[in-house]
């Protein structure tokens, strides 16, 4: 039998990657067009903090990959995932990359894509709803706001050196709104820059899995913060927001009337 | 007839209001959540960088109304905003306040949320893709890269005062890749602001109408963006991106061709 080319078309699919933001953890919160990648996936490799309702919008024939690195399981690494991804394109077809939050945010997003690059395949970006953002904004908590903040830095906690970033002492001593992302387990380290900065009343968020159901808030100033994270029991994924901004959700109200009291005795 | 508190419950709205970021511009960049809210409204107020395409997932009875503000016109103030979406509610129920990216990123959500509160009318927020993230990465460039950037830093161009921001000056300084919406009439004087730091050869993009069929993309360095956003014909609304991340759009590598033949002369 001959194979004409639209026979080869029909039954080898080309491969192609898609980069797809699941957005911070509500499956609701990833994007439209994000669902109809998912849609068309031959593969869908997703990470620890993708939500798995999210795998349903994918075909029933689709693979579906779990290749989440967590702390102390370093079953997948970013070299692994980059292969896989390679393989099952080539293979497959049609490769989505669910990634929590936005790919690019970091998501370590662009070692992907070069990857995919150097195998001469295309990939596509879909962006997602950013934590740094998102997270504080479904708490009300804006990181921006007239007379407040006029800009908003974002900073990883976990640096591929496993030490503070330099560009953390930097935010600390900036008046823009500083969102940290995993920094959780170095909370005490970071409330000291801003100590050193004589912040010791600025406002500060620990927002634990933010815009799911296991969601927890704890409000405090830098000086308090810490002991407040301890007292209940704040886990990972967290994320940190320092800034006047934080000032505004309704928690802070007990805090800015207890400090009012200290200063007018 | 006697009206029991159930037929009320049928016929009379509670008024409530969902602030929702529409995303960058290509309608399926919003998320399936902020799809759910429009299906529910019964108003709509939308903004000027809002895709009207978004519009049709509004029930065929609600209200749609343009209350965008642009340079010039300044028939709908925020105050005239805030007023219109509580007068809204309270006559029609469910207000979808539609708002280009997020609600939170210079587009002064909680101004809105607090107007509702002082109503007590109840307000939700459904986050939206932000342009600052969101754009540069449908592009491809990431806003961190290992190697390149540990963090990014969100600016606007255009303050309530209509001076350049003092967070600018220090962003310049800072290493963090340094997003700044709303600056392209003030390009030429934010690029002085990096050269004043030395950073002449700093990797720059300038990005009109982001994910949308009119973008344009013009990628330089800090002593060239000036001379060729203008040859470019860039218009607003327009993005900058300052940083070593923009050397990874494709746009760069002539530039960084033409650098290493001057270096080896």
């Amino acid at each position: 039998m001959i194979v004409t080319a639209n026979q080869t078309k029909n039954t080898v699919k080309e491969p192609r990657i898609t980069l797809v933001g699941a957005g911070p953890g509500d499956a609701e919160l990833i994007t439209v067009k994000g669902i109809k990648a998912l849609q068309t996936a031959d593969v869908v490799l997703y990470d620890a903090l993708v939500n798995e309702e999210l795998l349903d919008f994918a075909p029933a024939h689709a693979t579906k990959v779990y290749v989440g690195k967590r702390s102390g399981d370093h079953s997948y690494s970013q070299e692994a995932v980059n292969k896989l991804m390679i393989d099952y394109a080539i293979n497959y077809g049609h490769v989505v990359r669910l990634k929590g939050g936005d790919p690019f945010v970091f998501g370590r997003g662009y070692e992907e894509l070069d990857h995919a690059a150097s195998y001469s395949i295309p990939a596509q970006v879909i962006p997602g709803i950013s934590s740094s953002i998102g997270v504080p904004g479904l708490q009300q908590i804006p990181v921006t706001h007239r007379g407040l903040s006029e800009s908003f830095w974002v900073v990883t906690g976990t640096t591929a050196s496993g030490n503070i970033s330099p560009d953390l002492f930097e935010a600390a001593k900036s008046k823009a709104t500083v969102v940290v992302l995993m920094g959780l387990h170095k909370l005490a380290e970071i409330a000291e820059i801003f100590k050193q900065q004589g912040k010791h009343r600025l406002p500060v968020a620990v927002i634990q899995s933010g815009s799911t159901a296991q969601e927890k808030v704890v409000i405090g100033v830098v000086n308090t913060i810490v002991e407040l994270a301890e007292e209940n029991k704040v886990q990972s994924p967290a994320m940190l927001v320092f800034g006047d901004v934080v000032s505004l959700h309704p928690k802070f109200q007990p805090i800015r009337e207890f400090y009012d009291i200290v200063a007018q005795e």
